[in-house]
């Protein structure tokens, strides 16, 4: 098995050092080429890296989930949104892209976690105010996740135990 | 970004040559190690190599898609269903499961692809009655999808044009 999908972890601790852009442009893509529903692609990825919109992002994020004053990106400097156009198809689609940021991510040195309410924040008005500069009309997208991503700060290799039971032959 | 995600594509066309089974076990371990929500990993894997099986959740798959007598697993020598315990996770747990093993196929030189419609077969009666041999009470899971999988009899490169105006970034 690739390697890559045996030492992904979920990072809840990031420093905030800023991933080198290459790095970052190298997970989005990974994203990008993510099977899609029938192949069309409907997924977009907003990446971002200013400190101001990320941190209003994880202060509207924080709020959803009724736990206001945490930063639930863990303090990652880069925070990767995952929309899809709507259809039915849509959480699927996004759920591949965030997968393979979050390998990618693994293979770039860098540390990822995905973190869920991206579909309340783009059905709030507070969310679409944020996210106002990118060109697109978000009523017609559905929020899927987003990848936090950035540096560990986690010490040491987290232990990943495979519960029993999960495969079922017939043969 | 790693090669298998840039390589991977959705195989229509297999070999009925069945796939050794180190590298079907490798291509499942993948769908286990993938990120699953809390990390309760509630996702299942039906690994069905048993051909009269295969082909009645291919009759059934093509029955829910009113195209009965096709095969929509394209000729796939090996059917791994994937159903999560439900929850408000389960289509991008499984989904991620799904991705994972998509990647891990490639990595062996194996063919695969994306094949909906397991929630409909696991919310019927007909399919229940087909996986019966699994000690698993169905009505607790939710389909999410099947990788088909196999040896791939597709000539040549796939070209894989990814889609402009997909990546939205706030510097």
């Amino acid at each position: 098995m690739l390697k890559e999908l045996e030492l992904r972890r979920s990072c809840r601790n990031y420093d905030s050092k800023m991933p080198e852009e290459e790095k970052i442009n190298e997970v989005i893509n990974a994203g990008l080429h993510a099977a899609s529903g029938m192949g069309y692609q409907y997924g977009i990825i907003v990446a971002i890296t200013n400190k101001e919109v990320r941190d209003k992002i994880s202060t509207l994020n924080a709020k959803i989930m009724n736990n206001e004053g945490i930063d639930p990106f863990y303090g990652a400097p880069v925070i990767l949104l995952v929309a899809v156009k709507k259809w039915r198809n849509s959480p699927y689609d996004g759920a591949c892209m965030i997968e393979n940021m979050m390998i990618e991510a693994t293979n770039q040195g860098l540390g990822s976690c995905w973190i869920h309410r991206a579909k309340e924040e783009l059905e709030s008005n507070e969310g679409k105010e944020i996210l106002k500069s990118i060109k697109l009309d978000l009523d017609e997208y559905e929020g899927v996740g987003h990848v936090a991503l950035g540096y560990s700060l986690e010490k040491g290799a987290k232990e990943k135990i495979i519960k029993d039971n999960r495969v079922f032959w017939i043969k």
